[in-house]
């Protein structure tokens, strides 16, 4: 195999495959729970490159992993142990291919950074509005691969829904050059939306235009307080009525969460001087300006006060109130992490099922596990939430850690019976591919093994994760 | 194949299985240029009647043509001259299965009329936004098989765009339940769009899950006088600036499209006593009031009319007023029918390009064709442009009709060169297929056939249809 690894020199330069200690960085997961190994990591500089590579990969039988920032959280962009595979790396490919401000689309290749990619629409005095923690690492090839949610869906969809047009590496390592940045094309199959969400199981997204949008003249902030999560829903159903697609943001956590935060945090502030059930922080995007938002805002908080489905509020008056208020909902899971170890789940459910998924729910693992702790938060406007467990709080929390997988069935069931997924915004990798086979359908698996098989008959293309 | 016959009268009763004149319906196409013959059309009324008829037909290897409203334009949905096919309506198929308000999603069957469906949301104190000149008749089985388009898409996107699940009968006769109403789920590959816009082609839509809006509080039409498709262009670059999501419509049409609606229907008054190039229709939909409404639109033509982007402009001041101008909209294509025939093209190309395009194309038409006259018409905001062509005014009719293909070719050709889609929101059913392969590259047309071939082996799902 030493040919092989000459082949890929001849492709990308010695200096970009990467061996032995060097590829330390490309093996291990985001959350460093799981080391692969790898024949070489790869670094190609062009989608020629890439299409060579997989080429060769095809030639001599080489798994092929692809990966972006490596910030995923499901074990999908690191290699398993056997080290057959590569490490196909699309850092180096990250330039801003094009920037187009009336068709309202840029044209970028997979390898650019998330904030890159905001920074170049900034620039251009444009918003794009995919937003999530790991932005400063993650790249907008793994955002499509995974089809990442992040803060912003309400208002402007997952990362598949800002996408217009791909730039495909196929398993032959042919190009698949559907660069269009067209909003209406309807001829022949949805081969973006495929290679989308895939995970790199199907092809290596290479470029993609995406869509841009005009900046808001203002954004503000509120935070509620209020009895229960059905009220939540009913605050949200309120809101969406007054604002329409003003409304970008809508976080529900449960005033545990905000008790970590204290505990952990005692700098930052509370927002209310007394604890209630539950919280939201609601955030507007007004293409008008701060004073039409303040109005719309205001009325509505007025409103849900009046009809007493929020027992207080506050709205941020400046930049800095507004971040403070974000912080509190950015530090739960760090709050978490330092109350100690604990189990996350990215799970989604029907918007309308949401308080009785979480009463029902609590009840259930509680009567498995007395005395877990549930760190309950998350994207209420798109009916996503972390519901994490914690440890009872004098428990051994490795005795706690060690039930993961019977506090995962207990969780994810619960899931299942309200007409739910498992996974709401992270993708399935290898973590979940095992899991997901308990609650898809026969009819549902044997599709996708079907496109799979179809578009991969070797099983090369980041093989063992998905499906 | 009387056994077969009978069969499929065990399936779905004798009542619902057409055969001889009983059938003429469904065999013609909508505009009437094309009639094919079938061996019955046969009407299930579930969908374990679709799944029990689609492996009846896998077993006797007939093809089956799954029909809707049969409003499509290209062909899609009427069987070929063999008379080897069945047609499968999904007419009987109409019940709206749930509505929730909560979760702002409903759950209809595939032969439900989009018109109902629209009614069943409006009932329930909700906007469903598809909205097309077929309303009456096609069905959300058809939208979603040929993910249509209409005059809401710049606001709310195509019929891909609104739909969250989907129930399917694959080739093989299967049921997928994929009706999950969920705005976040990553577990897997996207079968939900790749069955959407795929013609039928791949399986049966049976059902699917929807997209619900809060209806807006205001709707304000206006209508404004302008140089070129360029300063059309700065004017929906200013106005989406100015009224974010509110801009719900931004409809392009040249001064002879107006001049031929005047001229077929008299009775019609133009909205301004001079003319002008080229006019454009706005509108928006605002969730606050019709004041707020009235407010944004006047600033924003102030500021247009200040900047010079536009000369003149009305904003309609009643409902009536409003249906008005959107009838002047609406009668483009009566009248140009109403001069005769003529040559149609439903193209896309992006936003940006579109002043470009139209001036070169009517330069190549021009010198093809001198004296063609070119009735160019469509949805500006979604780069969706009707580029119609009416012979010389005083030539041949016919004559200028035999050059059809030609004609499409220098249309189709320069759509290319803009890198835009020659069919942007009708699909490409028998009509389009031969003529996608000019502009489609080899591999993808390759992935196309590689997924119709996993999918349907036997090519029994309307062939001969997209691919």
């Amino acid at each position: 195999m030493t040919d092989f690894l000459d082949a890929c020199r001849a492709i990308v330069g010695a200096a970009n495959v990467l061996t032995g200690t060097d590829m330390a960085g490309y093996l291990t997961d985001w959350r460093r729970r799981f080391t692969g190994s790898a024949r070489a990591v790869v670094r190609p500089g062009s989608t020629e490159e890439v299409a060579s590579l997989v080429r060769l990969c095809q030639e001599h039988r080489v798994p092929v992993v692809p990966q972006g920032g490596n910030t995923g959280l499901v074990l999908g962009s690191v290699p398993d142990e056997s080290g057959a595979a590569i490490v196909l790396s699309l850092a180096r490919m990250n330039r801003i291919r094009a920037v187009d401000t009336i068709n309202n689309t840029m044209t970028v290749e997979a390898g650019c950074v998330l904030e890159a990619v905001q920074n170049a629409a900034a620039d251009a005095g444009r918003l794009f509005p995919l937003s999530l923690a790991a932005e400063g690492s993650c790249t907008i090839g793994g955002n499509l691969a995974t089809n990442a949610g992040g803060t912003a869906v309400l208002r402007y969809g997952n990362t598949r829904d800002l996408c217009l047009g791909l730039e495909v590496v196929t398993a032959q390592g042919e190009v698949w050059d559907g660069l269009r940045g067209l909003r209406k094309d309807n001829t022949g199959y949805d081969l973006r939306n495929l290679f989308i969400g895939a995970e790199g199981t199907l092809g290596i997204i290479t470029a993609c235009v995406l869509k841009i949008f005009p900046q808001p003249q203002a954004q503000l902030t509120a935070f509620a307080a209020m009895r229960s999560p059905d009220d939540a829903l009913a605050l949200l159903s309120l809101t969406q009525e007054r604002c329409g697609a003003a409304l970008t943001g809508f976080e529900l956590m449960s005033d545990f969460c905000l008790q970590l935060v204290a505990k952990h945090f005692p700098q930052m502030r509370l927002p209310f001087p007394q604890s209630y059930p539950q919280y939201v922080l609601l955030e507007l995007s007004d293409s008008e300006s701060e004073e039409h938002a303040n109005q719309l805002l205001e009325a509505v908080i007025s409103e849900a006060l009046e009809r007493e489905l929020i027992q207080d509020a506050v709205v941020a008056s400046s930049i800095a109130q507004s971040k403070a208020l974000w912080n509190l909902r950015e530090h739960i899971p760090l709050a978490q992490a330092e109350e100690g170890k604990n189990i996350k789940h990215d799970v989604s459910v029907p918007i309308s099922r949401i308080g009785d998924f979480i009463r029902d729910t609590d009840v259930l693992v509680e009567q498995a596990f007395p005395g877990a702790r549930m760190v309950t938060f998350g994207h209420l406007g798109d009916g996503n939430l972390h519901y994490n467990v914690s440890p009872p709080e004098n428990g051994s929390p490795d005795a706690f850690i060690a039930h993961q997988e019977e506090i995962n069935r207990v969780v994810h069931d619960s899931v299942n019976r309200f007409g739910g997924s498992i996974s709401a915004e992270h993708g399935l990798g290898a973590l979940k591919r095992d899991e997901i086979r308990r609650y898809k359908s026969e009819v549902e698996l044997s599709l996708m093994r079907t496109l799979k098989q179809a578009l991969d008959p070797h099983n090369l293309m980041n093989p063992g994760k998905v499906i």
